[in-house]
């Protein structure tokens, strides 16, 4: 119970229930469970492109010919490349800062690896660097950072669009939101 | 309280206990609504320019001087207007749809006076028009519509954008949304 309490979202009511129902019903269950993450533990490991990861020294998507090398997407984690990688609608590579720029928490540019990106972006076959963390406060003074640090280099660099979900309606968004849907406006 | 039912989400229950609070506890207040009521009813019209509510022929933004006449956002309805102007980045004028195109509800180009619209984006003074209907499948459909109508009559039409919202983190949003989040990112 107190091993099974290192899930997210798992109490210790859910953590007795949880080891109540794998001893009594499900121990194939279990041991499976036991083994793949013992296994992804042994063999699971950062990929030494984007830090996203991998079995291999490469990704599946670094390695991949049919991915466009032109444009890199800066995520500032695997879950979040799973995000966007889940919409279909990106077709280039990826850069995964694990982590954002936060001073306070003593994380700044080195441990978000913005040496090995500033690298991987100059290497010569990105052409446009799409800035895709949060519009959290972190999230936001991290993406300005690295345009900083890209523009200086001649680099294009974008950021993913902020406005009204898909499906919104006027009334039901906050003024914050509305109000850079509408300086932010596209022509048409 | 069949009377009170008439206000959005009041169910008999709420009338009921409205009606006992009007009579037993607030007669004043119930006497300042009735007048209220009756002389909004009286006094309130639409703005013969822009569609929205007004007292007078011309609505206060209509009539003012501070606003920027080159602007003209189109919305589609009264309540989406206050909402737009809540936001405080906006300061041109305005065009009250009064509804959208809905072909199935009977609802065409003329019910919702895109005549008019027509003749008031091409009176020499509006430049741009900023479509801010909702993003709904009639409020696209609207937008397109209307962009079709002007763009041929060589004014420059934008739409307020789509996107993550204010704060917003990216396993937080559909991926619809974040879909056009990547598609419509914005140069940094």
């Amino acid at each position: 119970m107190a091993a099974l309490r290192c899930l997210p979202g798992v109490g210790p009511k859910s953590a007795q229930r949880m080891a109540y129902h794998l001893l009594q019903r499900d121990q194939t269950g279990a041991g499976r469970l036991s083994s793949a993450l013992r296994g992804a533990l042994d063999r699971i490991r950062h990929c030494e492109r984007c830090n996203s990861f991998s079995e291999a020294a490469l990704c599946e998507l670094c390695a991949s010919p049919r991915r466009d090398g032109a444009l890199l997407c800066v995520v500032e984690s695997p879950g979040d490349l799973l995000m966007v990688e889940q919409t279909q609608s990106y077709r280039g590579l990826y850069f995964v800062l694990l982590g954002v720029l936060s001073p306070l928490d003593g994380i700044g540019p080195k441990e978000i690896h913005l040496d090995r990106l500033l690298k991987r972006a100059t290497d010569g076959t990105v052409r446009e660097v799409v800035l895709a963390t949060n519009f959290t406060a972190e999230g936001e003074a991290t993406a300005h950072y690295i345009s900083e640090l890209l523009t200086a280099r001649n680099l294009q660099v974008t950021r993913i669009a902020r406005g009204l979900p898909v499906g919104g309606e006027l009334d039901h968004v906050d003024a914050g939101t509305l109000a850079q849907a509408v300086l932010e406006r596209r022509a048409v």
